[in-house]
């Protein structure tokens, strides 16, 4: 049987006049596409702007939801109440959906963004909170969360369908966490060795650590970036030994299609 | 056939800590509830509240949909872009829609708010870019628009089912438009006077005008208020007149009730 | 000498069409007034109109400075960089000097709102941020800041004054600290006992803690709501108390008047 | 004596994590920079970098204001009431000049932006509005006004002083009036073509029109563009054909310092 990844990519963060990330040129590269939500960035019409461009691309749809925090980005840690926090990414989903609907496809999947991402992982409260939005507007939405972290268990023993994600361009630990961003050598920036990183995760089912010990990491889906001219150059280097080792890239959520 | 008529009230307006209106009190009294979408008022947690007692309360529910002006309270024409608009409204439609779904409820009708509802009211280019936004989201929602106004044809000709709306406490002039608000008159406040001709309405097809000749308005909902003691008293009175003489509070929603 | 108190309280936090609080009730009842400056509420125009009526009431006012959340009130931690902060503090104690000087008075401390105001009382970090905005715009700002937190020595090694402040309804630890708002008996209900109270803080420097032993609190304002029918009234009682038992309510920022 | 012409650019559009234009490239070109207020653009930590580098550069600083509206970048008419637009306008300033201070230097001027730009040029409303706000806060600032429009009437038997403005890039009718964007040739794109044309400006007051004719343009500045690569060669070489010329470029703010 034939070998399968997906590739998600940050889509649609523009913001009115204000422009970020390259989404016509990451749209061929990736299988999922994580799409803003107005909370942290996009705006309607740019939004649907870019999930025309992913119809067209056949790439699945997710919402990326975020804090509701605009000049932030939603990079920054909020102490949000559950049910506020509940609300605000049904809406999200709500609205992403609506625009989906306009835009001839649909909203698969959900990945949170930044500071939520990251808080969500191992924070039970505000995890919480999201899979019950999850669960409140479309139980079939599957959850993209990071692999190894705590909110996995807690969405699948919730009834959610959940991908666990790996990042290309990041460093793990021995014990398959990330190393933090804030010590040398997090970030890889040699998108040949990241590709040869990636493929190796596909194959074998983990990386290198960096203190050299194999470290496996059951991720589902890759998180590539495209927002600069490097970052795409990785992506495309990641999505080319990928196939040329045989290895399909393919929406997961495409798996769990709705119909 | 026992008559029926459909009364409306704007609800959802609280935004975060800021209360406005008693949707508690005016639930009871209407058939359709129009909720605000997060752009002019209302914020998600509030909202999904007000759609849960709508819900419980049997009330029909309708996207309420503004220019993105929570300052300004949606009521400050905005000379926005034709694409712009019709993804800031499918945008709220969805996120109303998705809320609703959270509740256990749905959006079945759409009713622009404001300066948006009096400027689509006349203004083709804006009307026809909300209509292109209820055509793409879902063309089964009906549009609720001003009785007697131009887009009331544009929208059927689009191929949108709509309802036209009298207002319970607004003189009419002779041809059946509103007497503006800058005028004396425009406005009415004895609760008895306005049940009566929100009775005669119903009955007969009409209201005495301004200037007292019998005006023609067709009208399959009435909209009345509910934010303030004597409003709530005036929309109380309306519907019990109205009952008294046998007509039925319908919303009219629920006759083209999706499925 | 005769003894005197400043009682201020939280003013300006209408936001466009919605209400909150009661200004024109509370300002003849206060010596100080904390104004919203857009970030946590506050819009221009209703902001300029307190300022007026703080001006004819011949009450001081400070920027309430507030983080950047409008829906959640402020009241929710944000993790915000410092020299994002330190810009966001600046900005709203400008944008509030320049409505002060249109209405003919002048902002003569810094009062910062709800999380920020909880945060800074014992976080460095974001207490420095605070700290270094008021500095970079007027050092002759007063810092209004939590009686017995490390802010105010923080604020005053660099150079800044600061006026210690207690809260006329909430009950206090032995230790000079808050009882949690969590805990039973953390909040005050009865004006006679919260009025009698306030006195014996002024006569006494301190008051009686939750078990009961005599804690000293080094005030120099006292912090009353009215926002409530029953906050307005515990707040006149306050007032009247402590003025039959010949204490003068005196703006604290007068005294130290910048020309 | 020495001819002086104003070279003026709008700067500080960035927001939050979005960048806009190139503030590090324009600012060695211009001698007056028109800084965004947070309204339109600009959050309050990259306003403040761009204050920092105005004061490096010797460059004026000038209150950009714009109408409250982030998403549609200020470009969009709003129809808001006077008082509202007045107290829009003294808080953007005083948010400016606070961070001007903070930044070492002062708001000489005040130039609305996009919408707000265009409409107070005729509509004497809005502009008795924002002529208000100006006197209220600080009636030395110095407003910047599209050269022929009947504002700077309005604005000068106001009190206040008036700059005209002429536009590089813009092509004018022979009444003294800008060609409509809509027509064809209203936007030229020849750096040469356009220098020579701001030569002609400064050194005989007035450019050919669009038919042909030489018509006079009482102007005290000109606006240039420095947020794309093409923009910012034509500053440049309008400056430099300037300056070959023996013109000083000199902010006319410098001129009516304030102290």
């Amino acid at each position: 049987m034939k070998k399968q990844v997906d590739l998600n990519s940050d889509l649609g963060e523009s913001f009115g006049q204000w422009e970020m990330g390259n989404d016509t040129d990451i749209l061929p590269v990736v299988s999922s596409a994580n799409i803003a939500c107005g909370f942290h960035a996009g705006s309607p019409e740019g939004i649907l702007k870019t999930l025309k461009a992913a119809k067209e691309n056949g790439v699945a749809v997710g919402a990326h939801v975020g804090y509701p925090d605009l000049v932030g980005f939603g990079r920054r840690n909020m102490d949000i109440a559950s049910n506020e926090l509940t609300a605000d990414v049904i809406y999200q989903i709500g609205a992403l959906q609506g625009l989906a609907t306009a835009a001839g496809t649909q909203v698969l999947y959900v990945k949170p963004h930044g500071a939520l991402y990251n808080t969500i992982a191992h924070d039970k409260r505000q995890a919480m909170a999201v899979i019950d939005a999850i669960l409140a507007i479309d139980k079939r939405l599957i959850l993209v969360a990071l692999a190894g972290a705590p909110i996995i268990e807690w969405a699948r023993d919730s009834g959610l369908n959940v991908v666990a994600e790996a990042f290309a361009d990041r460093a793990y630990n021995s014990d398959g966490t990330l190393v933090s961003r804030k010590l040398a050598g997090s970030v890889l920036h040699d998108p040949q060795i990241v590709a040869d990183r990636m493929l190796q995760l596909v194959m074998e089912g983990g990386v290198m650590s960096i203190d050299g010990k194999f470290t496996p990491v059951d991720a589902g889906s890759i998180c590539v970036h495209g927002d600069s001219p490097g970052a795409l150059e990785m992506a495309k280097q990641v999505r080319a030994v990928l196939e040329q080792q045989g290895i399909e890239i393919y929406g997961f959520a495409h798996k769990g299609d709705h119909e």
